[in-house]
This record gives C-alpha cells, structure tokens and sequence, in this order.
C-alpha cells in the first residue's frame, strides 16, 4: 500500500533545481475523481507563517474545503518573502490549475526549505509542468512524490492502513517529511512547530466538518506530539484529502470512531518516523507522562522533558542521569510534586516518591543502547496522559545546523 | 576588589572528595561583624527543589534574614533526596554553626553537583572543618571560596564595585557558578531555571526589606536572563550578605537607587561570565528584543530566540540565517508581527517589515565571528524591551552532557 492505493489520487514529482541536490523538488498530488476531494487542514500556529499557509487557508475557506490537490516544492520555504511571497505561492496554484484544469482555490500550497529567499519561479513553474506531465497513481508515482517534499530528511517516511466501513474496504494513507525545526503546534485556525508537512489520501466519503474534526484531533495526537527541536515552523502543514471513491460513507458515530482510529494510526506512524528521522538522531525518545492533574500538565511537563538539551544529551550517551528528567518536570509551571512521582527508565524504576531508588546503572545505560528509549513518569495527581516523541540530542545535530544557510 | 572586600566577611575553603578532580568542593562565607548580616535571597522556582532551597527558605524566615553565613558544595546537589536530604543539609548547617558560634538557623546551605545521589556526609563534615580553620579576609580566601563552588565551568566568576553612600564608601561584591542546566527563574518566594548559585557581599547597612526588593529586581534583569539550556536547576540560589560595617546606611530614595544600580553592575557582569562560560560556548548572543507590546512579551520573545537550538547551532557556525530568529520570535504566543517588525545581526539590517533585506551574506558571517553577538529586533508595537544573554551550541556541549553521570 502507498499513498496512490486509496481510490481517486494520482501524484508527479520531478527535480526541479530548487534544491542543490539532484532530488524531486516539486510534486503535485491531486484527487482525480468525478468531483473534487473533502478536504481538512490544520496550519502552524507560529505568528511568523509562510505566504503557501496564507494561501493555504484563503482557498480552504474559499474552496469550501473541496481541493483538487496540492503544489508542493522543498528548497524554499517561501517564509518571510512579503507581498511577493504571496504571488508566488498564487501563482503555484494557478500554474497547478491550468495544468490539471480546475480552479486556482482548488488547490493547497505548500513549500520547505529556507526562510527568507524570494522563490526561484521559472524553476517552479518548469517544475509544476513537468510534474503535470508525470502523473500516474502507481506506487512509483507515490515514492516520486514522497521524495519530492524531503529536505535534511535521511529517510522516505510512508504510512497506510485499511478498514471496512460496512462491508466496503476503505484506505487511508500518508507521507511526511520533516527532521529539523520539528516542534509542531498544529490547528484548524492558525499555524505549529517545525517544518513538517504530511499529506493524508483516503478513499472514504466523509462529511467537510467531520473530516476536520477528527484530523485535527489526530494531529494532537500524533503530529503535534513530536519534537526534535521544540522550534514551531513558519510552514507546518497537515492536509487530508478525501475522494469518496469507495463508496462508502463515513456517517455514524461507529464509523466516525473506526475511520478516526485508521488516520490515528497513520498519522502516529509518520510522526514515529519523523523523530526516528530527527536532525543527527541515533533513538527515539517516547515520554509517557501519566496521572498529571490535567491534560495540559501532562503535555506540558511531558513537552518539557521533551525538550530538556540535557536530557536529550543524556539519551545520546545512554547516560541513566534522571535527576534531568525529575526536574525538567518540575520547571515547566505544572503541577508536579516530586514526593509523589515514580519514574521508570526502559522499565527500570529509577526514582520512587522524591527518593532515588537503587539500580544497576550499567544495566540501565546498556537498555538506553536502543532504538527506541521509554521515559515513563507517573505524576500520581489524576488521571492525565500524554506521550510525547523526540529524538535524542547527538554531535550531528550541530553539525547539520551550524551551517545550513551559507 | 574580590568578594571579602566588603568589610565584615571572611571565607575559607577545602578540596574534601566529593568532586573527582583535586579541586575545592567545600566553603564557607562568614560574616564576622558584630551583628549578624542582614540578607535576602532568591531561590529556583522549580516544583522540585532540593533539600538545600528547602532548609535555605526555611532559615531565611526563621532568622528574620539575619544570617552569620553561607555553607556551600560542589559535586552533589543534595536534589531528589528525600528526608535524608534535609536532614543532610540541617546537619552543614549545624556543623558551621558549631564551628563560627552562632545558630544553625543563622546558616543558609547551598549545593550543586549531580542529582538524585545521597550526600558524602562524612566528607562533608570533614570539609566544614577544614573550611572553617583556613577562614580568612584576604583575596587568596576569596579565589579559593570561589573556586570552591564551580562544576563544569572553566572559569572563576566574580565581580566587584566601590560606590559612595554620602561621604562613605561601601563595596558590593559577588562570585557565581554556573556553566549547564543554566535557565534561572529566581524569585523572593520559589525557585529558578540552572544550577546557578551567586553569593554577593556588601558592607553597606541597609534594611533587609529593601535589600530583598533591590535583589530580586537585579536578579531579574542578570541572572534571571541568563540561559544555557532553558533547564531551570533544583538548585538555583542567589544571596546577599549585607554587613553593615562601612557604616554607610542606604534609606533614602536616591540611595537605594545607588545602590541598586551597583548591585545591577555586579549581577550584570556574573551573569554574563555564566553566559560566556556556557557548556561548550565558543561566544555569547546577547538579544535585544525593543518594541514589544508587553514587558511579559518581550521576555518571552527573547527567551524563545535565546532557547531555539536552530538558533544556536546557526550562531556556533556563523551562519546569519535569520529565518530561525524571526521564526522564533512568531512561535512563543506572544504578540508579534512579521510586518512590523526588523532584524538586525551585529549591527547589519537584515530582515525589515515582513521581507529579506539584501546584504553581504560573507561579511555578517565574519562579523558573527566574535566573542560577543548581538542579536537585535525591533517589533514596534509598543516600548518593551528585554535583554538575554545565552551562548551558542557546539558540539562540546553534546560531548559534555551526554556522558556526566556514569
């Protein structure tokens, strides 16, 4: 399966120039049945958002959330680029509209790379026709486009999954990208953190408001839960498109709940893929904080064990120090008593009721030696949970951000 | 001038094992006047707070503020320890007592080291002792009291300075540590944001109400704007002993102001050592944030510059790319406006109302090549200003923590 299998989308990608490397740089995906696709977008909350989220809103809203596809470039994030900013990501829409012949509010912008350089337009614009002229639903086209959204990414990041809806078989799927400036703060409203971008196909048919709903509860859950960096993109974009071409209808409350479970899924599997993919990471760091008093305590406190440079260092050196850990979860302003918390570090309890608790720290630190660490606090105040994803902080990281730009 | 300048202070300290290296881990500051020193103190506002805050708050209250001196060490952190712990820090507390003649609620404890690991008492002891028969007036007592409370700095921290109160001269003094887990978030009531311990002396006789007042105004425009890692420490302390024995009283307006302004200086100039001596820092970013709409805005808009690790990394390899710094102005919640706003790198227009402004890309890079980097943006939206002073992030910063504890 792949982002092409659900019914209705056909993709292009092609190398366009914008990036230095010979990689796709440009891709389109677009909804190719009878009618255009329901379509549901959250944006970055950052007050600092790329002309492509400006435009991307406007023709959501104009476009009463019916979308032929989406424009996408890597290279440039078309980000503090002013009114000709703006221009330009209109002009990737109408370029994109005359190529597959619909209206330019039918189609969703988005774009990558550096903040503050004015787009490379006939690049661009060669790039949209092209892709044009690529298009085909073949799990080919799907890795093409897959690439085509990558900047520092190392790896493809793909998810798909299949349910019944009645007795018809429906799909949902997704590609991502995103390594650094990941700390994405995702809404219906206004713009997250990081530039990540994801694009959502299914074959359902799904009511507009519906397909908001449950989208935006799923990038909480999945998107919005990870950080490499904490560092909330102009850019951030997560859009799900939806063609009806199985036939079957997403209406119920049951059907509600199984179609949400599906797009949880998939979104939880590319947000996975994104901290494993983390600028310079060696692991995953998965925080599950339990029993804080709110569900605000327990993101906050998880966000900020998260984000700790120090815990982060720790994890890269399998260093059980959880003295960072304990008080990480102390300066974030939630409420946390640390006489009452229990923290387990790859299951081994570590600290019990503000007491450390005797362990084998060599065994410990050889259990960090994986790909995946659990950090798991139990608050014991209520009944809150959060799990939050991030990546640990390595010599690479530095590298690959100490000259990025020049 | 050192620390024991002031008149009324003496200090001594020892090497007593519970660092590694051979280097001093135990001292003492002493008021020898008659009287004891009037003294304020702010205190780490992390909910986890280690035993030496804890019995330090404790002794502040029950003394009126009227303490004989400060015990401190370096090496542990007497944190997440539990009812041994503050029986732990009672006990230094008592001991000094025991040695200088006073009581232990004249005595306010102060560690920093590792988290989470039971104290050497026996070393410690030993220590008090050795501290409390090498005390001292003399600027040789004063570098071994400082040196007795660094970790990982590199350097020795102190600052000093001579004013007159009428026809007489009183000196305000001080030294600090801090080098990681640095982000301090002090104030009168509850704890900060690092291991940053500051010990300041004067010998100016002012009333300890205002001397509270006058301290947590200083710390919040020093050591409270000072970050490293945003990790607010267990630990954070900064005190001031006020002997009274210049014989120069600080009451009215215009003296407090004096006075103010010099422990402004002196808090200033440790803070911004703690900066330069960052964890593997190859410079310091001061950032000025003007124009803010609120005093609240404008700290959070300079925290969130200072924190990004894009940022930082971009600053360790002199990299002007000043997406990053516009990206996390707009990613904090507090208000600000891409349009409005301008940017400048070391004195160089680089962003302006929304747009790129055309500059050398070469030049400014080599102009980031420097001990000091300022980073300036004006949001013009109203009159707020904040400064913070951080570091870069090298990879000596991952080689440092990620192998601390084991």
């Amino acid at each position: 399966m792949h982002l092409l299998s659900p019914k209705g989308f056909v993709a292009g990608a092609v190398h366009a120039g914008i990036k230095s490397t010979k990689k796709n740089d440009v891709g389109l995906l677009i909804c190719d049945a009878p009618i255009p696709a329901t379509t549901a977008a959250v944006f970055t909350t950052n007050k600092v958002f790329a002309a492509p989220v400006k435009i991307g809103r406007e023709h959501i809203a104009a476009s009463n959330g019916r979308l032929r596809g989406v424009v996408v470039n890597s290279g440039n994030a078309n980000a503090c680029t002013g009114a000709q900013g703006d221009r330009d990501a209109r002009r990737m829409c109408s370029l994109t509209a005359m190529q597959v012949g619909c209206d330019p509010i039918q189609v969703l912008p988005c774009s990558t790379g550096i903040i503050g350089h004015l787009m490379p337009m006939q690049k661009i614009e060669r790039g949209i026709v092209g892709a044009a002229s690529k298009l085909g639903s073949s799990e080919s086209h799907a890795l093409q486009f897959a690439d085509a959204i990558l900047t520092t990414d190392t790896k493809r990041k793909a998810a798909s999954t299949r349910i019944k809806i009645g007795k018809t078989q429906i799909t949902v799927a997704g590609v991502c990208k995103g390594s650094g400036m990941i700390g994405p703060r995702m809404s219906l409203g206004m713009p997250p953190h990081a530039t990540m971008l994801a694009f959502l196909t299914t074959d359902a048919d799904i009511p507009a408001a519906t397909l908001r709903r449950v989208l935006a509860s799923s990038a909480d859950r999945s998107f919005n839960a990870v950080t490499v960096d904490d560092h909330t993109s102009t850019n951030d974009t997560a859009v799900i498109l939806a063609s009806g071409m199985s036939g079957a209808t997403v209406r119920s409350a049951h059907e509600v709940a199984r179609f949400a479970s599906a797009l949880n899924e998939v979104c939880k599997s590319l947000a996975y893929q994104i901290a494993a993919d983390g600028e310079g990471a060696t692991k995953v760091v998965r925080i599950e904080v339990r029993g804080a008093r709110t569900q605000s305590d327990a993101n906050s406190i998880a966000r900020a064990i998260a984000n700790s440079p120090l815990v982060k260092c720790a994890m890269n050196g399998n260093d059980p120090n959880w003295g960072r850990i304990v008080s990480a979860a102390g300066l974030c302003g939630a409420d946390f008593d640390p006489n009452r918390a229990t923290l387990w570090l790859q299951g081994t309890k570590v600290f019990h009721r503000g007491r450390p608790v005797l362990f084998n720290a060599a065994k410990v630190s050889r259990s960090l030696d994986a790909k995946e660490v659990v950090v798991d606090l139990a608050c014991n105040l209520a009944k809150s949970h959060a799990t939050v994803w991030t990546c640990d902080l390595s010599k690479d990281y530095v590298t690959i951000n100490a000259d990025y730009h020049t």
